[in-house]
């Protein structure tokens, strides 16, 4: 293939590129990882400072009425929106969005230093929440639209905080919310670490994403009768951690018969109440999640969990419900023309060590894409390793997939 | 059998029991149920409010530096020890162990009341912590010599807090431990609920114990790798979830064939860490507690366990370890001779209305049983259900059963 024309003259500086992403890493360092939740004390801080290396760029940065972020070029539209997320995990890895959002900052640095490409708009976000605190990808739902701030003040954090409180304890309480410009976005564009395996086993160091898979969650509530662990026979026991975990292993031994190659499923959370050695739990919990490209293989997956939720409830050691929670992230297919422009990217700065890939994780982009024209690139992640303190990615992988990214936007507005 | 003779004159005052029983209810009331963990500040205030019942019945009573609390009769001896226990599980019902502290308390004031036994000395105990909120039987085993109370200042409860910050908190800080007074007691008797089904299965209204139960805690640990939900492939993943969900499978599965008759196993509680539905969870834990009467069936069941960790290990998904936590509970003969008081007392005022039968919950008789003669005696749990809310006994059954045990215990010191 031809590599990328044009834009020649976009550079970045790796320097500024490394020592904003290290400075970034600061706010709620915790060893080698991160702790920024969204919209925590340390998280609210690190959005004034990004604001602040926005507006030292020449954009236009406030953070709104959720905690999104969002930096604006002065120049006229057609804009490119680069962005992604800078909230983390509970436990996270510094770069997992982070990265995107820097990447974003020296791309739009890098085009107005450059004489042929000073005069294009690049806009960047930081939007609120990806990691689902509150909401899995409340920023971007609320900037197009699918979402009404109104509606989701009440959700809570694991601690029961509410929307509502952590906008109010946020200093942002009466602020806007920022709604996408009508006309202004030719596209949206998210470069990412890969969070997976597949670039470093293959021996690549850019990822051309293709689409990105959907996500399901669901809580599954088990009621039986708490006692006592001593004097209660097992005949007559009605074991409600029994019934989860008969459940549990149904999923892990069944889930395979009915999965696509790359479904994978996730029981994350698993509480016992009231969880004492010496108590036959009454009440029991488990969260479970399961991924695919595919909607039917989603639709055949939770067919799947019903059938072994009511199988469960049959027993009768137990009453068995499943409730889905969260937003259902939906299968997304990335924009052709803007995918061409990565790879041509990929190709001139790293030639013949870039693929085309699906990505197995959420990412705001799944959002924007049914709004504009989305693309999304990754780089390595070490040992595949992510959503983990441990997360790390080469610094040659770093500015290398910042370089390709800075002209493949250029020439997404070029083009 | 021959009712008991003797003792005739010793009555209990029903309202005068159950008004104290009900009083004591208030302390941590939550419903029908009560939450009253050792050396909270309500289980101290209780604790203070029980000297005070105490010192009106003519006893010495104080509080010591573990928070024990023992009445003693100003008769000399040899003198009967009669106890139980006024802390509760984290939902607990409102009798357990305080059914049989307050029975105590009644049967001191009745045999002072009577001609007859006016002489007898009687003291009462309120073994602190025998729901293990620190340590299982804490008291009992201290007061018996057991455990050295510096020994055990550093345990520490689900939230974390040590034994030493109660004991400070709770105003005990420098207060003498209690120890068994040598040569004062001629044995020890503890009146319980029988927590479990078989007395109002076989429409019995009293049970005289004929042993306790042992019982092993384990805590057995999973170590696999945090990771993505969403990208990391199933065959790549190391889930210290699944492994534990497997375990404890395979728990479930194979303890019958290692079992007594009468064995009880009890998963109670199960954390997975980060335990959040995005992420794979990295460790894992799970409590394992089995109970029985014979040492050769308990030794049998650890091996079944330990077997069970050591095939989840060589399964590679995780490194599983186990580890013996609390106080190993060893099975408890009661005494012939205290009980055959328990048995004629009875047959006096229930004829053919008892059981003898074992104790598969734990008591501080066990600890006790090994330093004097002991005796339990149980009264039914409505629905065999406690440690629970719900947990009951019908009025007329309270009322019986302390008669019961303050015929018996005035002639285990007569006789």
């Amino acid at each position: 293939m031809n590599p990328a024309p044009g834009a020649a003259g976009v550079t970045i500086n790796p320097d500024r590129l490394l020592s904003d992403l290290r400075r970034l890493r600061e706010f709620g360092a915790c060893g080698v990882g991160v702790v920024r939740q969204s919209l925590s004390p340390i998280d609210v801080e690190s959005r004034h400072w990004l604001c602040e290396r926005m507006r030292d760029a020449g954009l236009e940065a406030r953070i709104d009425g959720v905690g999104t972020v969002l930096g604006r070029s002065r120049n006229p539209g057609p804009a490119i929106l680069l962005g992604s997320h800078t909230d983390t995990q509970p436990r996270g890895g510094w770069l997992d969005g982070a990265m995107g959002v820097i990447y974003g900052l020296e791309v739009a640095r890098a085009v107005a230093e450059c004489e042929a490409t000073r005069h294009l708009a690049v806009d960047v976000a930081s939007w609120i929440d990806e990691e689902g605190a509150f909401l899995t990808c409340l920023g971007s739902l609320t900037f197009c639209g699918e979402l009404a701030p109104e509606s989701a003040r009440d959700l809570t954090d694991n601690e029961g905080k509410t929307l509502g409180e952590a906008i109010r304890e946020a200093g942002l309480e009466g602020v806007p919310v920022m709604r996408r410009e009508p006309g202004r976005y030719a596209g949206y564009a998210e470069a990412h670490i890969e969070q997976g395996p597949w670039l470093e086993h293959q021996g690549k160091r850019v990822g051309a994403v293709t689409g990105i898979v959907g996500s399901r969650n669901f809580v599954i509530e088990f009621k039986g009768q708490q006692n006592h662990a001593g004097t209660t026979p097992m005949a007559l026991r009605r074991d409600a951690g029994h019934a989860l975990v008969e459940l549990a292993h149904r999923v892990y031994d069944t889930f395979p018969e009915h999965a696509g190659e790359r479904s994978v499923w996730t029981i994350g959370r698993i509480a016992l109440d009231p969880g004492v050695q010496s108590i036959v739990p009454g009440r029991a919990e488990m969260h479970l999640q399961f991924r695919d490209q595919d909607v039917a293989v989603l639709d055949r997956l939770e067919a799947q969990a019903r059938a072994l939720v009511a199988e469960a409830g049959a027993r009768g050691r137990a009453e068995v419900h499943m409730t889905e929670f969260g937003k259902r992230s939906l299968p997304a297919i990335m924009d052709e023309r803007l995918r061409g422009h990565i790879e041509r990217a990929a190709e001139r700065h790293a030639p013949g060590d870039w693929i085309p890939m699906p990505s197995a994780a959420i990412h705001d982009a799944q959002v924007l894409s049914r709004h504009m024209p989305a693309a999304m690139m990754f780089v390595p992640s070490i040992g595949g390793i992510s959503h983990a303190f441990e997360e790390d990615t080469s610094e040659e992988d770093l500015v290398l997939g910042c370089q390709v990214f800075a002209t493949a936007a250029a020439n997404m507005l070029l083009d």
